[in-house]
């Protein structure tokens, strides 16, 4: 299938009204989130995907900005026909709190004193950020997502949404992250925050509208950057190689590509990141413990999602086995978990750069959808003893067109809809089981996404009632809510 | 066996006399190194074993100084029952050229200005530091080192010895280093010269007499250290404990032990380092390539030494594939390389933490010594048809007591020594095969170096000519010159 992009898009920016209450005990009011979207959010709601950004990313995830040549940041896996499937998902992707990419960070300004918050912005902590994304999910009309995604500092987002709102939740894809940050991981991280504070640019965060802390943030990002590359990628990407120059120079001087590369990318940084944003964020992340004083296994019995758990074979600053950690503390709760590595000698940087490996695993794990997945759990029923006038009241305040009607014992004994409501009126019917439809077409809540919709097709009819194996109804499920979700490429 | 400490110890300085050449042409005069020497160097000066160090090391490798309280930094593996037996070797350690520790470096007084050099001392190499500790060497008296043997950096300089100068290495020990820096090391080591660079303290060099480049140099050991440690052993040693709090502070300040942990021994580092060596010293590791535009294999073709090469299998800094490649290449030019790897989760560190398997290795490979390895191949000797005058002579002229008889088909016919002559002055004899012992004990070059010390023992005799395998006579060992190598503990 072809691998198209998707197009020109537009940053924006949603205010959030009140106040935004943080972890330890802080409130933040008129936090502001950046984000972009891409796709179309289908008529029930079930097809957002959320997409977490990793340390140095923002909203920009995808398709190209006014005026701009490079495309968003993982805008190989998302599109139309690509591993998040714009033409099926509605995908969002927000800049998290405390970064400095339209969302409400230290470089924004302190409504309490005119002047950008520098360090006054109270610390900010992985569970912030998701509750931040909650707030902008619910004003896009997000009750459910249908996935959330993240590579990274973004998968510790997958995995704090998974736990923090599992009934939100349906599937949750965790790429190259870890449940907690390793003490390497701390250490690293410190290195660069270390770097950006022994700046006196730095000037206690004090130092907006004026030269920004430039060599430590470089510094910080140089050493971020090795630990995204592996040993053998730098191999081959670099060897011993020198930078423009057929002999050493013999002077304290650059010589090798390697170093050449690290200083522009490093330089670089420092014009689009803020450097008490890499404080913030870096200290989110080594604050992330979700197991806190338990084990994994236990931070997780409350979820409820589907796992799909991604490693890097050469990834060593998320080294597969924090993967392997993940996968079996969701198993030890019974939780559905997948755990794909990708053979890459990329290292961390894979989840970014194996296009072909990620978008056939994404796109695999998500068509791949049951039933249960999509349904709309809030399904509203009526009772076989019901009249007429209680299911056309119910309809109407509750804004559905069909009713399960449920027997005493628990089972589906027939479904109305808002047609046989008028057969009714028209033919003076007054009981419920006159009228209703008493031969249902259900689906099983395992049964697979496809057949469902095949179902609906063949028989002509826009909704089927889920039910679990004991003939309980657990749910709906909609023609018009899944159309978006399958059957497009196959 | 007990091992023990060599005690108190004192660094001393050597002035070299005259200029030291460097490889990219320039010249030092007035070059001084500082050293220590562990152990008695014997009659023969055949058990020298020189120490090289790692980036941060000195010429203090073992025992005590006075009024310190911390021993040298190679303590667990040198002394007297210890890997490097201090009862057997006479055990060398200077600081490298362009270090801190006494050796000539960027801080030592430039004697064209009188000031500090700063960064006028030109770039030093590897080969450059090699070259100093041979006109060290040679000072000392020492013609061929029984080992050269070094970790990390100093397993470079152990490389370099047994390419620059094989005739002067009978066995060389390279652990947990590499043939080459790699893109990582150097990418590592451009990281610590930045943040240095960096420090407005730093003044390009000329900060001597003023604050020096503290935050700078603190935060390249930082770096440093992280690639020192393994991911597990960090796990190990701090985990996710937090320093002297029990809750996450919430501010931009230390929370991890291993943050506490990093800073205290970057701070610490700035008491001990100069900042330019740091840069100098970093620089020499990246420029080291033995292959240069070849191959490691083709880099070795004139190497002699038995080689031991150590790696380590949590290193990730200098992994064992790097290990593995400088054996390979030895093996193709059909050296003796033995390939020993220590199991360790301590990283890169473990050539100075794991004494037990350190001293195991060590003393193994150094004590299944033949008599190749140790024997004098200068050796003098007389062709049978020699008067006697002109054998007392020879004698005389090379200081030797000793002389191997030669017949015209270059075999061993017979050994004379002064005993015979004086015998033949009494005697009235003329010819020497009327004096010389006919029937010569001698010994084999790959014969093990306990069975010569065990034949002249038991024929009370004080040398064997060592033949190869067709009867040529190849040298000589002498009972003092092997008294000392062997049979203390065994």
């Amino acid at each position: 299938m072809k691998r198209e992009s998707v197009g020109l898009v537009r940053t924006q920016i949603y205010r959030i009204p009140g106040e935004v209450p943080l972890e330890h005990g802080d409130r933040l009011t008129g936090v502001e989130v950046a984000y972009e979207t891409y796709g179309q959010l289908n008529r029930d709601k079930s097809n957002a995907i959320l997409v977490c950004h990793a340390l140095s990313g923002d909203a920009h995830a995808a398709g190209y900005r006014d005026g701009e040549e490079k495309p968003g940041w993982w805008d190989a896996v998302i599109g139309p026909g690509k591993g998040l499937d714009t033409r099926r998902y509605f995908v969002i992707c927000s800049n998290v709190l405390a970064g400095c990419k339209g969302t409400t960070g230290p470089s924004s300004t302190n409504p309490k004193t005119g002047r950008p918050y520098g360090l006054d912005l109270p610390v900010i902590t992985v569970r912030d950020m998701v509750e931040v994304q909650k707030r902008l999910l619910l004003h896009l009309g997000v009750e459910r997502l249908f996935a959330v995604v993240g590579g990274s500092f973004g998968g510790m987002q997958v995995l704090q949404w998974s736990v923090s709102h599992p009934e939100m939740v349906r599937m949750a894809v965790a790429i190259a992250t870890s449940g907690y940050s390793s003490p390497q991981q701390i250490a690293f991280n410190e290195v660069g925050r270390r770097a950006i504070t022994s700046d006196p640019d730095w000037n206690g965060g004090d130092y907006y509208g004026r030269a920004p802390p430039a060599r430590g943030l470089s510094l910080a990002r140089m050493v971020g950057h090795i630990t995204y590359l592996s040993d053998q990628s730098m191999h081959e990407k670099f060897g011993r190689r020198l930078q423009e120059k057929t002999e050493y120079s013999f002077q304290m001087d650059l010589d090798f590509q390697v170093e050449s590369y690290l200083r522009y990318h490093g330089d670089n940084f420092v014009k689009r990141f803020d450097a008490n944003s890499y404080l913030y964020i870096t200290k989110a992340i080594d604050y992330f413990d979700l197991a806190g004083g338990g084990t994994l296994a236990e931070a997780f019995r409350g979820a409820k999602a589907k796992f799909l758990v991604i490693s890097i074979s050469s990834d060593w600053l998320y080294p597969p086995y924090q993967s392997r950690e993940i996968a079996e503390a969701l198993a030890s709760n019974d939780l559905d978990v997948t755990h794909c590595e990708i053979r890459s000698n990329y290292g961390h940087d894979a989840f970014l750069l194996e296009a072909g490996q990620m978008n056939y695993i994404l796109s695999d794990f998500l068509s791949h959808s049951s039933v249960g997945d999509v349904m709309d759990r809030g399904v509203v029923t009526i009772g076989l003893g019901a009249s007429i006038e209680d299911a056309a009241r119910l309809m109407m305040e509750e804004e559905v067109t069909h009713l399960p009607v449920i027997s005493e014992d628990g089972r589906l004994a027939g479904i109305v809809t808002a047609w046989d409501i008028s057969k009714a009126v028209a033919m003076k019917y007054t009981r419920l089981r006159e009228i209703m439809t008493h031969q249902v077409m259900t689906i099983l809540e395992d049964d697979p996404l496809e057949l469902a919709a095949r179902r609906m097709k063949d028989h002509d009819i826009s909704a089927l009632p889920v039910l679990n194996g004991e003939g309980k109804v657990l749910g709906m499920v909609t023609s018009d809510g899944i159309s978006r979700l399958i059957g497009i490429c196959r």
